[in-house]
């Protein structure tokens, strides 16, 4: 099935998101608790991480990690919740589909999606597994490095998808992350067909090029079927189509995909709406303090403009207003809310 | 007992403190995970808060609050475990006595105590009940009010001092707050012993004006039996000694304590030693941002300075940088090493 054939497109985008909905975006994905720390470049070599990426890790190199890692602070985290807190900052309804323990960073974790009015579905529960966390190092430069222990989020399936929840929201919202296990993309394929039956749109979010790298196949198929809306940042792109020429990854995309926003770090970000592309600049920042989280808050800005019936470039320019917030500060969620900076 | 009849006292400061000795500073109080938000004015009068001070709660309000609050980030507090993390920041040797729960949150808060360089001796194993915590709200104005679960933080007790520990290092700081059981009171006077008879000197902070009216008399005592260095702020001292008149409360103070370091707000604080009084002035601030481990960090400067074997002016200076630096920014501990501000 090729993108055209898309329910979202053959019904076309603004039916899609013109009718009712309890949610404007509904989200899924790993949901993990950050443990943010400061650190020295010498602590990436030492500890042979490689600076800017997530790297997934097992209990034993949890400890060891966290053993060797300064003083931390602890928040809630997770890519595709960090969106959904972003959209609900700016004022939008946002509901998020994820795995937590019943544990005490699992009560953490869902506190944290209430307090800022995002509705938690966490499916099936679970007791044997911790709730997943993501020790982040940032370093002097503010870029973070992620080394991530799943835990229980990596216990997310297809029964645990709030079908009700998913028909409800505009837009279907997938992070890549949570791709790496079979269950999880049985999970986000059953999603994307109870969304698209009920009319919605589907987006997804490729997380990480080195994700894109070892999932490739299933990346491409789930594009090519089921995502009418896609983000990503160039290397993601990249890494998708195995190109290093930006153009050529755009004209495949072009090909999969109507609708794309990709960011280009310090660049900004372009959306590619079939053959036509728009420039969005970044929104300066006067010191960047900590990049976790830069591209989930682009996401929630550009969806919350769509969801809210605005142009594309807006919404772009909305996505920079909430990544140039969150990089300004510790931390992956907005401290202020983002509608009082719209 | 008067206070002239306190080994330290009977030997001289100096000697009590240029001893061979393994710690500067050993700390004794509530082990606790702070639970930090912010939150409008109208949070403190909704819930019946008072702004500025400490309460204790139980469960079922620890429950109730948080439900109320809004997103929140976790980190290690405690309010003689910030001072024992300020001293190691500006290069001093401490340790902890406190008690966590074994369960996440307890290993969060020994995790951060090492990870500055804190020894931490938890003292006997708890399991049946949790880690305390600290609901903090941070209101507009920096200030900070705090609601404290004190789980298994206040199973703390005689038994569960290492003496060794104490006997090892040069000044022992006791933690008002942990003042609110009677087998706290007697871990105070056990240590307070067993620090004395190793010829080392006694500190002890007020903590909270509150908990000097539930439990004046006994402060009264263990002030004028075993304390030779006494932290506390402006209302707690004239809370100690039910006077409404600062002058006369030092005059009452002299009396029973060879040395105090009194904090008077956003005026600095002054050092009465003996007939000596010694203004120290406050180090400015580009913008307050929380008030949260201001009198702890001071504390830690103090004694840092004092146990480097500097004048008392010095010791003040010392903890007016650390209280500069804690406030200009959220959370109780220092973000910069200290030692780097000298």
């Amino acid at each position: 099935m090729s993108a055209v054939a898309c329910p979202a497109v053959v019904m076309g985008r603004d039916e899609a998101l013109r009718g009712d909905a309890r949610f404007d975006v509904v989200g899924i994905g790993n949901a993990l608790v950050d443990v943010i720390a400061q650190a020295p470049d010498s602590f990436i070599e030492e500890h042979g991480l490689v600076k800017g990426w997530m790297d997934l890790i097992d209990t034993e190199r949890a400890v060891q990690l966290y053993q060797a890692l300064g003083s931390a602070v602890e928040m809630s985290g997770g890519s595709a919740a960090n969106t959904m807190c972003g959209i609900a900052s700016f004022g939008g309804a946002a509901a998020y589909l994820g795995k937590v323990s019943n544990d005490e960073l699992g009560r953490v974790f869902g506190h944290d999606l209430l307090a800022v009015g995002v509705q938690f579905r966490p499916g099936v529960h679970v007791d044997e597994v911790p709730t997943g966390r993501c020790i982040i190092v940032v370093t002097p430069d503010a870029e973070r490095t992620m080394n991530t222990y799943l835990g229980a989020s990596s216990l997310y399936c297809a029964t645990d998808v709030d079908d009700a929840a998913v028909a409800a929201g505009r837009v279907l919202y997938m992070e890549g992350y949570l791709f790496d296990r079979p269950e999880a993309k049985a999970a986000f394929r059953h999603a994307a067909a109870v969304a698209h039956d009920a009319g919605r749109m589907v987006s997804l979010t490729l997380s990480d090029s080195f994700c894109v790298d070892r999932h490739r196949d299933d990346f491409l198929s789930l594009v090519a079927d089921d995502v009418d809306l896609l983000f990503g940042n160039e290397a993601e792109l990249l890494a998708l189509y195995q190109t290093d020429s930006f153009d050529a990854a755009v004209a495949e995309l072009r090909r999969h995909c109507p609708l794309a926003a990709i960011t280009i770090g310090a660049k900004g970000s372009i959306i590619i709406d079939g053959d036509a592309v728009i420039q969005v600049p970044p929104v300066p920042v006067r010191k960047v303090i900590d990049t976790t989280g830069a591209g989930d808050l682009y996401a929630a800005g550009f969806l919350y403009g769509l969801t809210s019936a605005r142009p594309l470039e807006e919404c772009g320019q909305l996505g920079s207003i909430a990544a140039a917030e969150v990089i300004s500060h510790v931390g992956p969620r907005p401290l202020v809310e983002l509608k009082s900076l719209v």
